[in-house]
């Protein structure tokens, strides 16, 4: 059994910039040498999410923040900002919403995603971010041959 | 410890269709023999999601799809619609709010779920589909008698 | 390699409250002597969720449950409510929605959250519950010196 940690830094532009980390995720699978196993991300933060979504113009600038807008609408009353005198309350409930993890399953030494399926980050705060993204890889390393 | 996975291949009706995993999910963490661990469960795809819920039909066949139609509403406008010239603009906001998978823990050889708490996947396409789900199962095994 | 189980039992008030789980996961994680590796959370039940939000005032109190009740009113129509005659339908989609489980990494003996990123339970029942939470901790353990 191997275990090992890898450690994404993502710039990002905030206000629902949603990031592509599917190659990021694969290469750090790739890197632990697990080939049947488990990898765990999570987003550090408490105003951003991992999800999966098809990486295409439409749902990413978009389709899913008009939702998002509809659930928690940016100019709602949030308590939050009336406490602490910021502009992100939204952010932090889309985010706790959508949730700040993934569990992904390795078979044959990669996450067996979807080809339209990616991985990604959602930045929902409303000001560009540097995002740290942690993953954990657990399981069972390539026989040597 | 002990890897193994373990794919389920399921067909749906789409539009909302929700099939019932419990059963399947707690037949494969049997047939990994472990008893102490965790199970990764991912639905392949970007229009379908896995969560748990209580299975019985006003749920499953009323509930949680008129919510999903507050968020994401079918007749809203979807720039993936536009671009691709297809109708799941919805299907794929959906899927991606409630997300592709499910973290797990194993105890006592079983998801320690609840009695009236049922792994699910729901199929937010517009369209029947067959659809894969993989689960990784890593943990302790029986220890022999 | 170390696997090991944890269970935590919170008294809630229902009906929307908020618990802070950070202490009581970070302390499983430290008693399993895991340094590098990964847990698994998950509320047992149907009713109520795991995520991660900001633990302050406005955001438990008001924010997060605001939004919850523009995707699941508590007075809309539910099928679940006529059939069993109860008043929970939207605990259920609500508890869906957000989803039962984490995944959270491990990397020197502690989950890296953020600071202001707690790991919260969210009951959504309808009345007072006693719930349990099972944790499951798998990875290196540390050297021994």
């Amino acid at each position: 059994m191997n275990v090992s940690s890898h450690t994404l830094r993502i710039s990002t532009e905030g206000d629902g910039h949603i990031v592509d980390l599917t190659r990021d995720v694969q290469a750090a699978v790739r890197t632990s040498g697990v080939t049947s196993g488990q990898a765990t991300a999570m987003v550090v933060g408490s105003t951003a999410s991992l999800t999966t979504l098809e990486y295409e113009p439409g749902l990413v600038e978009h389709d899913l923040v008009a939702a998002l807008e509809r659930i928690a609408p940016e100019n709602a009353r949030y308590a939050h900002e009336e406490t602490w005198h910021d502009d992100n309350g939204h952010s932090h409930v889309r985010a706790a919403l959508i949730g700040p993890s993934l569990a992904l399953p390795i078979v044959d030494g990669r996450v067996p995603l979807g080809t339209w399926q990616q991985v990604v980050l959602v930045d929902l705060d409303t000001r560009p971010r540097d995002r740290t993204i942690i993953l954990t890889v657990i399981g069972q390393p390539e026989e040597p041959a």
